[in-house]
């Protein structure tokens, strides 16, 4: 709960001694109750007019029916949309070195890996070796379910990884992230197992000079939605234009999915500080699908790739 | 969305073929707006009086909000607390066996890693093994981010393995579980790096005393706070129950923090079908922690534990 003199974190006993340790900026107070209803009856017992925000994105039903009763009918309360994560959306230097290091994690340890692609691994063998890998590089965990498609199933966007061996001749789609200190890494790297045709030379091809126009295209100022179309473009070109089915990347940060979205007609813009992805991708159900992804820092002038992993089309 | 005579999953292209291949039971619609808007958009497409029901554990106020401009004045809304959690607490057979191997994986991963258990490895590092361990035993991942806390910060009841060595003379605590097609497990041990002294022995024969007090409290018709009482009466017995610092477990299904609660005073009954945690403990700050944690299934008659892994206070 944050005050104009102070803010307050809620908990209780169970997190005594870790709150002791990691919060700083804030008071802990240690409760009976639930944090919500701790700080509705701190709300309570303000004198005067009492003006409450809540975040709608975060606040379920049950916790502001929780927290309304607790705080009672003298509180006037108002959803402020975005608040908290237009602050978080600007990072400073600390929190840039740490997601640099976070995405150069992501790259070494899918570099680490592709040794093992080859016909017969499972999809999940391989997700497991890099979770590993981020692990023992520091990460605390993965950012998101760790996706390796292979073959038809690359032409799912979202497939995590299954118990599907690969097979020669097919794409190989690694979407994979680190939380590190908290933030979150997320690039993408699409594989060939055995020699590509030349079909699928022509579409990673495409798909990789729409994802150079879209990081060219980066920069304060920008709208979000002119990002999106500097890929489309290319793809459109290409003839590419309906394969590629979703946006072109996304804020990044504390979560792996915040503001703004890098989408078709976002009229947003970027701002220094800003750290997104850009991965456009194309999609052919039954065959396969080619993503590259890289996590770009919104910096004064321009931007800058912090992610570093290798982006031509490697054929193992 | 459920109606009397169908169920509708609303989602958008990126999960057009997954969805072909992962959902049944329910129509899939394919749209462009976000799924609760389209949600709404069917709701205000109904004739008559139309009545809609929501989880408000699940959903935002944000969300409520999408749903409810799509919907229209004519809807009329009702908080269903409860209602989706309580029907996805009772597990059938089906259920069960997934839920049995998901803990008797987790309690195979655990002990294959006590090899590892040494002054000078981390946390992290045995956090790292037990999750790579998972991942290759056909979890999907791990159910919550693995706990390895160590001396001192195994008075942490939620410290996240981190970088700290383990050292001689030390109590470390492993809460682990997998997530196995959806379903999650739950376990926790506690070992002794070296040779343990009396006191400790003791504090782990009370709280072994006192878990398995509480697992032989459950069956159906039982209240959650009758078997909190069974693993805190053990605890005051021995003078602990000052240190037993939360409740004696949960819930444990597709989340892994589900209903009901098993707390001092809680009066919901189990009822056959339900699988919940038990996992007394102690702590005491600066020193350490013991917790013992096994997953039991309610059943006709009793209960049945689920996890297998070695209860006795090991010494490594």
């Amino acid at each position: 709960m944050v005050e104009a003199e102070r803010a307050t974190l809620f908990t209780d006993n169970r997190y005594t001694v870790q709150a002791k340790d990691e919060v700083c900026g804030a008071r802990v107070e240690i409760t009976g109750k639930p944090g919500l209803v701790a700080a509705g009856m701190r709300l309570a017992s303000l004198r005067g007019r009492v003006r409450a925000g809540f975040a709608p994105e975060q606040l379920t039903m049950g916790q502001w029916e929780a927290v309304g009763k607790a705080a009672g009918k003298r509180v006037r309360w108002t959803a402020v949309k975005g608040a908290v994560e237009s602050l978080r959306g600007v990072k400073d230097d600390g929190e840039i070195a740490v997601m640099r290091e976070a995405a150069i994690l992501a790259g070494r340890v899918w570099e680490s890996v592709l040794k093992l692609v080859k016909p017969g691994v499972t999809e999940i063998e391989l997700a497991a070796e890099i979770e590993y890998g981020m692990r023992m590089g520091g990460a605390t965990g993965p950012a998101f379910d760790t996706i390796v498609a292979s073959g038809p199933r690359a032409a799912l966007p979202h497939g995590r990884a299954s118990a599907k061996p690969l097979e020669k001749n097919e794409l190989v789609v690694f979407d994979l992230g680190a939380i590190l200190r908290g933030y979150c890494s997320d690039i993408t790297r699409t594989v060939y197992v055995g020699r590509a045709p030349r079909k699928i030379k022509r579409w990673y091809a495409a798909v990789l000079e729409a994802q150079e126009a879209a990081r060219a295209a980066v920069k304060p100022g920008v709208t979000a939605g002119e990002v999106d179309a500097a890929a489309r473009g290319v793809l459109d070109s290409r003839g590419l234009g309906r394969r590629f089915t979703h946006s072109t990347g996304h804020g990044l940060g504390i979560e792996v999915h915040e503001a703004p979205r890098l989408g078709r007609g976002v009229e947003s813009r970027l701002a220094t500080g800003n750290v997104v992805t850009i991965e456009p991708g194309v999609y052919i159900e039954g065959t396969g699908g080619i993503r590259i992804e890289d996590d770009i820092w919104v910096r004064a002038g321009g931007a800058e790739t912090l992610s570093q992993a290798r982006r031509e089309l490697l054929e193992l």
